[in-house]
């Protein structure tokens, strides 16, 4: 896997640890795409890691993600 | 990927990056053909780029868009 | 793609774009199946058009709609 | 198909539009099976079908029940 | 199907319906596995029953649980 | 499956319930990796335990990734 800088460039990861990594990276940046300033970003950031309901929500696109990575990956079988 | 106009022409990307934003593109024009009234738009895009929530449910529609646009692709395997 | 009347008759379209809109009608339907009185539908149009977090919800809809609509397809490939 | 009592004996359904009905109808008997009193389901009714969130929030159920349809279907290809 | 006790022995059943109910019992299970305290459960359950959102949430639960089971069982073709 | 750290090294399980297991731990890792400290996650425990909509969001999650767990499992056949 070779999705060090901004630019995603594969979704094929060496194991299953680092398709959950990517699937968060992926989570992170779509929000980034959408709120571009960094610092509105950081003050966002301690209103949902203390809200369960957000945490969860957050959960759930991480769940999409990882899936869509899992089939890009056959699994890891 | 010859999206250039507002007509959806192709899934097909040449890079996993172009995929992602061709995902966001679609998540976006979704809202445009419901509201279609770009001031509205303008007007509403404050409120949920600074509402964590709406920004975790933003990026849950670019995850669903990306799972079809990476599955279209064969996930550029 | 025959779909013009109520009756959904085939998930195929010659283009993405078609499907695109055919996505956006079956999310319509679906709501329209609910609330079946047009008078209504449309009073309560414009509370979710000025509301993101309704439009982000429907985005998703559409999402989810138009992913089976691009497997019907092969995605156009 | 033949559901037409309770019991949920098939999903192959003659054309996409009989396809659409059952995801309504399955999305409607999942919400029986919890709320199990018909009096209540009734009273309740009239809160989502006016409640424009939850309406789209039903199109969401109704979109993920019919993809699971199609699949069944070989999207009626 | 023998999945009589707590544990999940298999994804296969007889028939669409069994699917179904099998679907119904993991949502559920899953709820277990978090509020563990019988009781607690109990007295929640009454609120969700009447509450026209949680009705469809929960309906969106099982949509996806059932196609998981719809697709290990090859849709029951 | 040997996933006894806290690393994951495959999606494969022996049976439908560890792979049920499995998906309720991933959702707990998403969480734990946006809402890092353990003495915050355990006070927010309590608020998402007994209210019946976090619970069944929660459950949404873990469906999702008990699909992505099935798959990869060839649905135990």
């Amino acid at each position: 896997m070779t999705n060090a800088g901004n630019e995603l460039t594969s979704l094929i990861t060496s194991t299953p640890q680092e398709g959950r990594d990517l699937a968060v990276k992926l989570a992170r940046k779509s929000i980034a795409e959408i709120q571009t300033d960094p610092e509105i970003r950081k003050s966002l950031r301690k209103s949902y890691a203390e809200d369960t309901a957000q945490l969860i929500a957050s959960a759930q696109v991480v769940a999409v993600e990882f899936q869509t990575i899992a089939m890009a990956n056959n699994y890891w079988r």
